[in-house]
């Protein structure tokens, strides 16, 4: 471990760090650019900032951290929902866990983890119980529905379920094919956009094109004429075209099926309905504005290959990532460096270049590559047949992780070709002694990684660096000043997985090389102040899976023991403690027995509600005389968005009905 | 391979092949014996056969062939039930498989078994349609009952069913701690026996023996007398403590939980009940007659270590076996055999000799051993906290299999030390290529195996060796001619692991050793018939699982053929033809997506029946007056026997009134 290189890497965070919170804490008070700092305070209308001056603005405070600080768990339940505690409990429990680690540590994992569990399953409980009747609730998604002779889908629908759930049943909605029509509204979405552009501006400024081809030929027109006609006529498609759907258009075999209780939908989700178990297939429908309309076509046979397709994709982009990291990896060499390109010599000799080069410059790279990570694994997700953006999240998540998993922790410390790695796998005898001889190796790689991935990309996040550049962008280089801006959502599919990768690090080092900890600890408590500020000023909950976050935390931490298990066996074997060697194998068996527990103890409460919490639940809804206004409106709950009329440039009733009636 | 120590083996197992069919058609004409070659037959006293002698009665004849050939399927469903369909229809399909194998094996076997299992699904439906209302389709089993402070098992059931499925719960039985009193009637069965049995002598011979200590002091009593006394109070004692149990029993956490429709039932059965998923576990209850009493009181966690301690022993029993098979190959070794025992030099130089010890001897000794491999696994089973006879006899088959699969095809074919089969267990790389060496050369002891073990126990099956044995001491050697006999039940877990271990043969060897296909032919020709014979006259179903054997029937298939495609893999590429070798490679993936497609299409019937066909039979019922007289009886169905009243000695009606009143 090269302890200068070391110290240079930790230095130059730390100075990054203590700039981006002094700028934040100054950035954050002036009301120009509070919508990128609290878009959710503007957008909910609490924010107090006013355009007055005063010098106060301008001098760094830390007002901030007691107000991140003040608020109850039950307070950030009610603003960020149920995943955003989650998230908070994720970083105080990892915390703990590294403080006991030293002590009796997979004894104190699993205890942790136990109650961890059980913890987050009593509140998924007790929200379900505190939570509003929300569609779906009362809905299913039925999938392959057979087509019988002479009928539509939809009748298919309705007779099924009409003869085997006569007393449960209330609507159904069937999916129709709206690619094109999505394509039109996307067009005529611009088109408005750009008219609202023009007219915002100087109006005495009159701008004109020509009305022939490519606005080069024919006579003159005003422009905002000119897209005014385009986007009647745009809108008028769309109209013809949904009324086109909503008559005579493709269905799919799939329906949005709801029913007037929360038990009747229950017990449709788990009973196989028809003797075909590949027909009627009920799953769990998302919310209305989590469905994630685009991948509805698809059939049994079709979702099946593009499953398998999807882990090809993944598989291969794992085994082609591999060159980046590997070239990074000989970054960090500083004799390949000079080898290959002799002429920087010169500046290599430089103490402080070469300690910037070994200690900041690879993790610096690898990041970058890694920053790209997370959006090709959630298009891949969103290409995998899900029909909600949170299991896409959910699923994406899953993937980062085994992704980092295997690219920045065993591509590293197995350092080598790829072929290398797989001829280790067929040899499953050596991999303790392997893994023993180079993960200890690597421990300055990996201090430097928590220190520029973990600080700095949680430091870069309070400070919202590609936001505020957008922000900067938007503002003085193009024209237009649209009024409406985007609250985000929580990219939970990349931070929980960097997280949960550095939990791997402190579990599989905290006794190969403890010197990881601190700096594993510094990130946890800067991670746990800095998520639960931004949960509170910028992110809002755009959906809500109910805590199924938790059973990756779960899985995750159960492997990252069983590796650290791994890694003694073969420590001590390597040390000549053969006995000490043995006695380590039983640590991972009961580690197994005790997730296998686990998963039967908590497991099925974030999978489905049991019949007790629905009956109690439905009993309440007898009580509540706002239920007839929500069945009411559950009918329509689940139209395709496309199908609504757009309201752009009318302000023609006609336009403002529904174009398909549902039942 | 040696060919004449081969024919030697043929030709000694046909000789005893011909003596069985021989004697058969002999002694089943015999109306003595009647009863060992068709119990069933004279149970349902259907048999015609006459005390008159003639002498057609001792010449052979075939007659019995064209009867078991005759009745159609449905005629075998009727009288046997669909296991034996299962049965006769593995057979069938064995037959077919191995006559198409050598054309285009995969795609055929994979076809067919896509048809079979097809096939099946579907008499297995059409079976439930046509079924009489069962108590098992209404009733489930409840485990994990927790207790509320001062209220039994029995209110607890009662308040939670009440609560959370008032409309459709019927009634409910909650199983008592009865180890004591099943002892009890044990022993006084055996004490009945025994006393009609002296009655049945001649009265004029009274038998005396003194009342005192051992029957060595005090004063001299009727033997009779003294029985009928012993009896009496033994009975008295058995009342007592039926009444104990029936006021303050020790109840177990476990109910059978009757309810007024099959759906109601299912809804309870597939929606997780409580919020805490370990308790109020509902899983189908098996048939009254069918349910395995001894195993009711585990807990949770009490049948989770003992599932664990049968999962070693099973694995203890898998290595120790290693011992003898080791020691018949070296039997079968003739030079190792001369220098252990020196002295049978001279026997062993007898050609005959020779050939009798390397074709006949070996697999002979490894198949007695092999016999007492079913009970010993049954009884592992049955220790496993299975609560019906059909279940364990299903996880005695698959046990049976996996054991027949690993001694006899991989420790004969790796031949040595379980040490070394581990240490290629640890290198998957070089696997195909062992198996590639190893297999061909076992070709000679697996024909032997098949004439051994095949042809002759099939053949022995027929003759039935060890009944008859049994009926000769019965009647020869002890004076007791008890008038009751109990037809048997077909004996699956030993029976199925065999031919299918005979299909995984004929499978890997069908392109390495063709020879081995005529004599498999032959086997299954001859199990077809004589298993259609037996079914018909001698066993009886005990119980039925609704052709729950056929799944794994279809697992061990794709097992064989992925181990074939291994073999094909190795020996390609130890033939130097590694593009051959290449393109194998995606058999087995595409065999076990076939595999997964099947398990999502088919599987899912087997477990439970779906909503369509439970709501269809329910309205059946709608209409069926017989239903109110079967719900009456429903109620008390699954009262546990040992409870019921003993009726040995007593004319006295207050006897027979239950003791145990449930609602």
């Amino acid at each position: 471990m090269i302890v200068s290189a070391l110290l240079t890497s930790v230095g130059i965070n730390l100075g990054i760090c203590i700039l981006f919170f002094t700028l934040y804490s100054i950035l954050r008070k002036q009301p120009e650019i509070i919508n990128v700092y609290a878009p959710r305070l503007v957008a909910e209308g609490k924010s107090q900032l006013k355009d007055c001056f005063n010098l106060e603005r301008l001098l760094p405070s830390a007002g901030w951290v007691r107000r991140a600080w003040q608020p109850s768990e039950e307070d950030l339940l009610s603003t960020s929902g149920l995943d955003a505690v989650v998230l908070m409990r994720v970083l105080i429990f990892r915390l703990w866990i590294h403080f006991s680690a030293v002590y009796a540590f997979t004894g104190v994992v699993c205890y942790l983890l136990y109650y961890e569990y059980k913890y987050i399953s009593s509140k998924r409980i007790s929200y379900f119980y505190s939570s509003k009747p929300q569609p779906r609730q009362f809905t299913l998604l039925v999938r392959g529905i057979p087509l019988s002779a002479g009928n539509s889908y939809s009748d298919s629908v309705e007779s099924f379920f009409m003869e085997y759930h006569p007393s449960t049943y209330l609507s159904h909605m069937v999916v129709r094919r709206t690619n094109k029509l999505q394509k039109l509204i996307r067009d005529g979405k611009m088109l408005y956009k750009r008219l609202v552009d023009l007219k915002s501006k100087n109006p005495a400024q009159k701008k004109f094109t020509r009305d022939g081809f490519l606005g080069l030929f024919g006579r003159n027109v005003d422009l905002v004429d000119h897209y005014e006609k385009k986007l009647e006529d745009l809108e008028e498609n769309v109209r013809m075209e949904q009324l086109g759907l909503s008559l005579t258009g493709e269905e799919v075999p799939a329906a949005f099926v709801s029913f007037k209780s929360r038990y009747g939908a229950a017990i449709a989700l788990h009973i196989q309905q028809s003797i075909n178990p590949t027909e009627w297939i009920t799953e769990q429908a998302p919310e209305p504005r989590d469905v994630y309309w685009p991948f509805f076509s698809a059939s049994f046979m079709q979702r099946w290959v593009s499953r398998l397709v999807v882990f090809v994709a993944c598989f291969v982009l794992t085994v082609l990532f591999l060159i980046p990291v590997v070239f990074v990896q000989g970054l960090a060499n500083l004799q390949q460096l000079e080898a290959f390109l002799p002429f920087l010599k010169g500046i290599l000799t430089i103490t402080f270049v070469s300690q910037v080069i070994t200690g900041y410059l690879p993790s610096l790279i690898l990041q970058l590559f890694l920053k790209m990570v997370p959006p090709i694994m959630k298009i891949l997700s969103s290409m995998q047949g899900y029909i909600s953006n949170s299991e896409i999240e959910i699923s994406a998540c899953k993937k980062v992780l085994w992704f980092t998993v295997w690219n920045i922790f065993f591509a590293n410390v197995l350092s080598g070709s790829a072929f290398y790695q797989f001829s280790i796998i067929l040899e499953p005898k050596i991999i303790p002694q392997k893994l023993a001889i180079a993960v200890p190796a690597q421990a300055s790689f990996f201090i430097a990684y928590v220190v520029t991935s973990g600080w700095t990309s949680v430091s870069s996040e309070l400070f919202r660096v590609i936001p505020l550049l957008n922000d900067f962008i938007r503002r003085h280089c193009t024209s237009s000043i649209g009024d409406e801006f985007e609250v985000p959502s929580f990219p939970f599919h990349s931070e929980i997985p960097k997280i949960l990768f550095f939990g791997l690090l402190g579990i599989t080092y905290f006794f190969l090389a403890p010197l990881i900890l601190p700096f594993l600890l510094a990130y946890y408590c800067l991670g746990y102040i800095i998520y639960r500020n931004q949960l509170l000023n910028v992110y809002e909950p755009k959906f809500e899976t109910g805590g199924k976050f938790w059973p990756i935390v779960h899985n995750s931490t159960i492997f990252s023991l069983i590796l650290m298990h791994i890694l003694a066996v073969g420590l001590f074997g390597l040390k000549k403690l053969p006995i000490a060697s043995s006695l380590c194998i039983p640590l991972p068996v009961l580690t197994l027995l005790f997730n296998e527990y686990c998963r039967k103890r908590f497991l099925p409460i974030f999978t489905a509600y049991p019949a007790e919490c629905l009956i109690k639940k439905g009993r309440e809804d007898h009580n509540n005389a706002a239920m007839t206004d929500f069945l009411d409106k559950l009918v329509t709950a689940y139209r395709d968005p496309s199908l609504m009329p757009m309201q752009h440039s009318s302000d023609d009733e006609g336009y403002t009905t529904p174009l398909l009636n549902s039942r």
